[in-house]
């Protein structure tokens, strides 16, 4: 049975190289491909894909996780149990969906992408409307494919949601968001109307190489190591793991908008050192990942808001931007700086939004994906129904549907469902996380202060980076907080620094 | 049958994805990974490798290429033709090598390329000799593997050759080399005792990052275009193909070596020309790529020396050097800088040789490898007769290891045999090529003076770049030159450009 074991080993150890050598074709794609290299490389791409899913649902592993389920606990390492899980999970879940569906579904919505960049430069819904229609029935395909035995649903979208966030469920998903909406949008309204903090000097001229230079530096300063990856310039800023030793980000920079680099630096830094931080052990197998995505982006956001949006984390840092952009920033005092890198204001751009209202326009896209994959949705009244809910949720109407739903990839490149929860997941989560590290380590904002953050990484390494995905989410977070997930530490959080 | 031959193309096509993933993996490495990500990266490459191999020797191939046997070559297209005889062949050649062996060998040649990169630079021969030995071992091994029915040889060396260059046999280059050698050795011995040319500039300062524009510049001005390509910065320059709009190039620059840069430049650029310059109905299948090592070689060769060291090309480019590098090179004329770049002497650096003595020293390797296989020399043995020989042919003897039998790379990271001869076919039936395109359009000469390369790449193109790999090298040089391979046509060049 040790050699069911082993064999089950090598075999998931293949297809995790597999599914890096396709993350390499990715970054490559993403970073310095040529423009021509588009065709072939999506078709590489498939292939290496396809394979992986071919070894994963490979006869063979059904037996061998047969044999393996023999074994009882007492005979196995904790490491080797929560493999075993793990494998029997992505070996269920991927055998359920056939491969020739698979690779249409795949083929469709690389279509799909192509006529979204064009639409959305041209503010042209109904030339991508037909692609989405059709792509939202090979999401509802997906969901019924799972509607059976121990993957049956109550809506359709939970199977999504499991896939991205083991465990959770639109049902409990709806409750805990419901929740953080109601306080949310009386504090929006309150915040808003304050008076407007100065914000002129963040979108004054900042050079980009200069911008990136100081970038570097600070994923460096913040503990990113430049012998275990490296920060190259994208589009969509992304993180991703090409090997144990080899964790990527990339950024972008706007000349005149001196946020966008900051922020995106620091917060693919946090996914980062989330993979940079996993136990050796688990290096090279399904385990060496980041347990899902809302908890991955509880890491992000906790060095991007929590840590990089406050006082302390300025106190030391401004000096050292005030001095590497000594022309633009004379004026600007630390206070100002501070209070301007936080202004809250309802807009119509997430990934423009502060922390504040960042979880409305999450919440929009979470309802909107559920009624679309129920069908209560039609793709033709998307939308309006998107702008009518950016006037009631945050008061702001778009006046374009490039400026509306035509603004995020997701659906246009992914599926239906599943996409966006992780985000608000992950707000939740990191306000818990850190009150956790600070309940352990209070002196960590004054460390911060100094430039110093030892005592932040390895509460982080050994509460959570180390495990990669041994635990579930809500294992994990029950771990950590000794609690399930919950809004009010993050509600908690922006009223102590807001109000 | 139709559904045969589809099948076998589609598979085909996946095993073309998996090795053009493999290139991007291996591009990386040499480009843009981090110092880190060595040592995953090694096991990603092996698991894509094996992948690919395990897709070509499954004996649904084998049956599948026995129904495709049985069409007549009346049914089928040319390109179909020339599929299925290197499908057959691929297939034949991968099926005598078991998976566990190879994957064993190259686990062997990884370890030892690492303790070769410190041998190296240690000057210690006597460290990776071990290594070496069983290099030898494993490399016998393939090539009692191919000993019997239709891959039976003559020479252990044979089946090394025929993988790198189909048709070629260890007895027909020893002749063919034999015939070269009679007629060098003379001729260097008589250009070496003229008065030798200035060089001094060649080795000023030029800042690395003005080379690099340079460089960019020259291989865009002589036809590389880089919406389907790239020019990065390695140790070793190398031309890798990552899809049919995606061929890049690499090359080094050294701030006291402005040949170094130009002349690797020029080399991958006339490989990628090459890849580039294939028919499009070969796109994504293996008939795809170059033929063989030494054709692929001949291109190279011909831009890099035939070209690329001819009076007419720097007529054109000279000036635009000059202007580039003004405070530097104001003092040398045209004239002695065309000198300069083919100033004839033996040197000990194969990779640093001029083109008159370049064959002299892949003789040496050719005549050293084929000892090693066949028993009759050691390894122990191995610098000393390496020296004797340098001695012997070139007049000149390594003071040491690192610049005498550790200084190529081949052995200690590919197999011993069929790692040299490509080299010296390639410079041979450059002068062939070249001599075939000015008989046609003698007019060529002059148009690279004035910058002009159109008819040049057109005639190649239509005579060797777009047939991709559908002719062997044998058929492809008689196609084009109406001979064989023959040392006189390239003995006849030096000394028209020489004497």
């Amino acid at each position: 049975m040790h050699t069911a074991l082993q064999f089950l080993k090598d075999r998931f150890a293949e297809i995790d190289d597999l599914r890096r050598a396709g993350s390499v074709l990715h970054w490559d794609m993403s970073t310095y491909m040529p423009q021509d290299g588009t065709a072939s490389r999506g078709r590489m791409i498939a292939t290496v894909e396809k394979v992986a899913h071919e070894k994963l649902i490979d006869p063979a592993v059904a037996a061998l996780l047969e044999t393996a389920s023999g074994m009882p606990d007492a005979m196995l390492s904790t490491d080797d149990q929560a493999f075993l899980r793990l494998a029997r999970r992505q070996f269920t879940r991927a055998s359920k969906i056939p491969s020739a569906f698979k690779a249409e579904f795949l083929q469709h919505m690389a279509e799909t992408y192509d006529v979204w960049i064009h639409a959305r430069k041209a503010n042209d819904f109904n030339a991508v409307a037909p692609f989405l229609e059709k792509a939202v029935r090979y999401s509802q395909a997906i969901s019924d494919f799972f509607n059976s035995g121990e993957t049956a649903w109550v809506h359709p979208m939970d199977p999504h949601i499991e896939d991205a966030d083991p465990g959770m469920t639109t049902t409990g998903l709806k409750t805990l968001f419901a929740d953080l909406r109601q306080d949310l949008v009386p504090l929006v309204r309150e915040l808003s109307s304050r008076t407007r903090p100065r914000t002129d000097f963040l979108s004054r001229v900042y050079p980009k190489s200069r911008q990136l230079e100081f970038l570097n530096w600070l994923a460096q300063s913040i503990g990113y190591d430049f012998n275990r990856g490296r920060q190259d310039l994208t589009h969509h800023p992304f993180m991703t793991k090409l090997g144990a030793g080899d964790v990527r980000i990339t950024t972008r920079v706007d000349e005149t908008n001196l946020c966008d680099g900051i922020f995106s630096t620091i917060h693919e830094s946090g996914h980062a050192f989330y993979e940079l931080g996993l136990s050796p052990s688990l290096d090279g197998t399904i385990l060496g990942h980041g347990t899902s995505a809302g908890i991955h982006e509880s890491q992000s956001r906790l060095w991007e808001n929590l840590v990089g949006r406050s006082r302390e984390f300025w106190i030391y840092f401004y000096p050292h931007l005030q001095a590497h952009f000594s022309d633009t920033l004379q004026d600007v005092s630390l206070d100002e700086f501070y209070h301007g890198i936080n202004c809250v204001e309802p807009s119509l751009i997430r990934t423009d939004a502060d922390e504040v209202t960042y979880n409305l326009h999450v919440m929009i896209r979470f309802d909107i994906e559920s009624q679309l994959l129920d069908g209560s949705l039609k793709v033709r009244n998307l939308p309006g129904i998107w702008n009518d809910r950016y006037e009631s949720d945050l008061g702001v109407r778009p006046p374009s549907d490039s400026q509306g739903c035509l603004q995020d990839v997701h659906w246009y490149y992914g599926s239906i469902g599943g996409m966006f929860q992780g985000y608000t997941i992950g707000n939740l989560f990191s306000a818990q996380c850190y009150d956790a590290a600070l309940k352990a380590h209070p002196e960590i904002p004054k460390a911060m202060a100094h430039g110093n953050f030892s005592v932040l990484h390895s509460w982080l390494k050994e509460n959570i980076y180390q495990h990669g995905s041994s635990f579930f989410p809500q294992e994990l977070i029950r771990r950590v907080t000794g609690q399930d997930l919950s809004s009010q530490p993050f509600l908690g959080y922006l009223k102590r620094k807001y109000l």
